[in-house]
Order: structure tokens, then sequence, then C-alpha cells
């Protein structure tokens, strides 16, 4: 029972992490709008069903010295997330970051 | 241990529902490219780790009599999938349904 | 010669109003949140080439009432952008609101 | 007044090219199902008004040998698209194409 909580609470964690990658990979970007394209796509991760918390973060090291028009786009490389969620009480927690071994945006429960 | 897997199984659905949905709505879409739009998103999506099967489905009553252009954007009343997954031997199913009731894309574990 | 960066310019505005139209179309979003959403686009707009200024706006109405979690998806029909563009001193208007009648989020210059 | 077609013809190409950039970049690709992701975008833009005819191409070299997991994310380095419009019997051509001197993915008239 307990068990079928923590399923169910993990696919929905799943769901947040798969969402907010492909919603926003591609937006345009640099120092200048980092941290409110994180506020927002943080405020998006929050009115999804069953978020406790969400936090987002645009690595600053990767968006300097970009391209020649000063800005880039969002890249699976820069992108950092973390959300808690729960399902009748049970929660989980997991992240998006991006593994340079793998070379892959690996999102994992915690 | 047996339930760590469906735990994990769960999480990778999840993404994937998540991630087709996101990054697929909002593309143009008729009758004319339906067909050839599931296939590519059922192809996006079985490329991510342990999916076993992806099948992806746009309402053809709903691409009816849209705009006067022609067509119209792939919206959340459009699109039904299916995703098999499997970590470990343990497999899970989920499907991505609009849901009239609730006016909204559930995503559900079956 | 004139004419030419008129072009230029419009090519320019098109670019900028698909892209934020296609970027974004599908995010969460509700009345808590419309107004970062619409921060955040303005500034991703406002980083692209020529841009001289962009002003994004969710309409609030459309945002009522929706689905059973309390918030829905970006869709055509609730958003209206303006950008302003100018190349090489030639300045073009362009907007993206969605017609009714026409059931499409129309693109144009002014 | 011939002007004017071009001035419309090229705000609409913008549109194409911009559109189909933030659509689907950040999609599932490998070699596996770089076609038939192609032929979706092309069929995706052909739906919009104006377009005569659209061509993209994922480069098959830059998706060789890259995440640990066999396929990677598109990305800006890996599309090319021409798309040609006709607005009142004036047509335009415009490209799409990665810039590795400006780190750009740049969108032009031809």
């Amino acid at each position: 029972m307990e068990k079928e909580k923590k399923v169910i609470a993990s696919f929905e964690a799943g769901i947040k992490l798969g969402a907010l990658f492909h919603q926003f990979i591609g937006a345009p970007v640099s120092e200048k709008n980092a941290e409110i394209l994180e506020k927002a796509i943080e405020s998006c991760v929050k009115l999804q069903p069953y978020v406790v918390s969400a936090e987002v973060r645009i690595d600053r090291e990767k968006l300097k010295g970009f391209s020649a028009f000063g800005y880039t786009s969002l890249s699976p490389e820069m992108i950092r997330a973390r959300v808690v969620v729960e399902f009748e009480g049970e929660r989980v927690e997991a992240v998006l970051e991006w593994d340079e071994k793998l070379r892959y945006p690996l999102m994992k429960l915690l």
C-alpha cells in the first residue's frame, strides 16, 4: 500500500522533470534573463499536481562568451532542477542534472 | 527490492509522457500530417532509456473543420499516448489521455 | 535599398513571433504565474537580434475556471504579443493575436 | 506595391523558421529516427500559410558518438532548413543554418 503511493509519487516526479526539460530547452537565454527564466520555469512546475517544491538553476558559467549575438539557446548542459512531489503523504525528490561522463541530462530519484 | 525497481520504472514512464507532451504540443497538424507526426513522436519516445514500446494517437475527429488555414496546433485535447517501460525486468505501462471531465491531459499508470 | 531593410526587418519580426509561440505554447499557466511567464517570454524575445521592444500578454479571462487542477496549458487562444524590430534604422512592428473568426493565432505586420 | 508583397512574404518566411526551430529543438534524435523527424518537421512547415516548399536536414555527423544512451536532443548545431514562401505571387526563400563562426543558428533570406 505504502509502496503504491511511492510508485505514483515517483511517476509524478518523472512527469515534472520530463515536462520542464522539453518545454523550455531552446528558449533564448543569457545572464540578463537567466534569473527570470529560472523563476518562470519554477512557477510552471509548482502549478502541476502534487508538487511541493521546485528549484531550477541555469548554469551561469555556461552562458558566458557564447554566440556573437550575446545570448544562446537554453541547452541540456545548462539546466539543473530539483522537484519534491508528494502523493498521499508519500514524498519523493528527483533531480535533473547534466552528467558530463554520460553526456546526458540525467534525471533521477534521490 | 522488487518495489524499488517498480518505483524507478514508474519514474521513467513519467519522464516519457511529460517529455512528449511538452515537446510536441503546439506543432502544426492536420489530417494530412497526423500520421507522420504520430510516427515521429513515437520514434522519439522509443529512443529514450528503458522504453519497450510507445504508441501515439492524434484524434482525427478533433482535427476536422478547424482554422481557416486548414490546420491547427497540436493541443492537449487531441493527443493520446501509451508507453511501456522496463527497468531491470520490472515493467510498467502508462498512458496520457485527455479527460473531458477534468478538462486535463491526464497521465496515469495502468 | 530602403525597401531591402524593411524586408529584412520584417523577416526578423516574423522569426520572433514564430519563435515565441512555438517555444512557450504548452507551458503550465494560471493566474498565479501568468505575470512571471509574460515577463520571462518578453525577456527571451528581447535577447534576440534587432529587437527594440516586446510585450506579451496572457488573457486572464481565458485562464479562469479551467481544469480540475487549477491551471491549464498555455494555448494559442490565450496569448497576445507585440514586437518592434529595427534593422539598420528601419523599424517594423508585428503582432500575434488570436483571431476568433479564423480560429487562428494570426501574426501580422502593423 | 510589389515591395509590400515581398515584405509580407519575408515576414511569413521568418515565422516559419522561428517556429520550426523552437518547436523541435530538444526532441530526442539519433541516426535511427533522424529521417522520420526531418519528414515530420517538413510536414508541419508545409501546413503553414503561403509555404511552397520546405526542406529540413539533421546533420548525421553531429549525431555520432553522442550520449551513453545512444541518442541526443536535437540541438541548434544540427539542424538546417530551407523554406520557400509565396505571397500573392512574390516568392522568397529563407534558410536556417548553424554558423560556426558566430556560434549561432543563423536564419537569413537568400
